[in-house]
Order: structure tokens, then C-alpha cells, then sequence
């Protein structure tokens, strides 16, 4: 399935830095970023709750946000890209 | 139609940051922010049309970048929400 995950996090403090870049690392792990907070996942059902409980555990659910819009088979390719680094398309999964 | 609106712009400069005020001013007529740099928008081609060229004049394209999926009906209600303050769902056109 084709997720797209969006985030928010609380760079307030250092301990907000840290969640960032864990939540990065985290989505990195399983997708293609393609801004700052934005990150294409193809995975399937049970990657998707791997990855869900991982970011559950890093983000503080006062403060960070992480939204998570699960898309039909070729919204990525589709998307419109204005201006500078439209990432490269992909259409074969990023895990495996 | 259902757009979810992603932007990065590159805010190093005061110039920057007026683009990513501009950018979030021009969204926010158009849709519902569900966080710092997303929106969900709910619009016609035209309105769609209308919205792309304003953005395009407003940003640095060799700086800052946006991205546009468009997406099936009802994708946004289906979204998942991790953390804190999940907006209000939309069920309706936010452009009249």
C-alpha cells in the first residue's frame, strides 16, 4: 500500500530535537522523503504497524503530530511538483 | 477534489520567510491546516488552477517546493492521527 506520512514535531526543546530526528530516522528506515516532514512509504499491512508502533513510541502525544493518509496505488507518481529537487519517482516498493 | 498540500520553503533569509507566510496565507484560503506545512483542500479544477498560480508566484522555485496529491474521495476522513490535536474532519467543500 502507498502511505503518505506528514509530521509535526516540537523542536522546542532538545528532547523535541531529539524526537525529530528519531521520527526521521525512523520514517527513513521505511520511506522516500520528499520535504522536510514528508515521507512516500510503500509497504504493506504489517510493515505499516511495525513502523506505526515505532513512532508511537518515540513522539510525545502532547506536543508531536504525525498524520498518516493511506493512498491508492499510483497517487505518488502522480503528484504535482512546483519548484526546486522533485525527488526522483518510484514505483517498486522501498522495503523489502 | 481532494488535494493535500505540502510545502517546504527555505526560510534562511527574511526573504524566505516572507514566501513561507505568503505560502501558508494563500493555502489557508483555500484549505483546512492539519499542520505547519500541510493542508487538505477540497476544490474544483478551476479553484485548483487558481490556487497553482498564485503559489507558483509566490515561491523561489530554485529554493522552495510544494508538493500536490490528488487524492480519492474520502481519503482525508480515513487519515490516521498520531499525537496531539487531530483537527475536525471536513466533510464538506471549504470553497464556496
Amino acid at each position: 500500500m502507498e502511505l503518505l506520512i506528514t509530521y509535526d514535531v516540537d523542536t522546542t526543546t532538545p528532547a523535541g530535537e531529539r524526537r525529530l530526528r528519531r521520527v526521521a530516522k525512523a520514517c527513513e528506515a521505511y520511506g522516500l522523503r520528499v520535504q522536510k516532514s514528508v515521507f512516500e512509504v510503500v509497504c504493506s499491512d504489517v510493515q505499516w504497524q511495525l513502523m506505526r508502533h515505532r513512532l508511537l513510541g518515540i513522539i510525545d502525544p502532547d506536543h508531536d503530530s504525525i498524520r498518516v493518509y493511506r493512498l491508492h496505488a499510483g497517487t505518488f507518481s502522480g503528484a504535482q511538483h512546483l519548484g526546486h529537487s522533485p525527488p526522483a519517482p518510484h514505483d517498486t516498493p522501498l522495503i523489502y
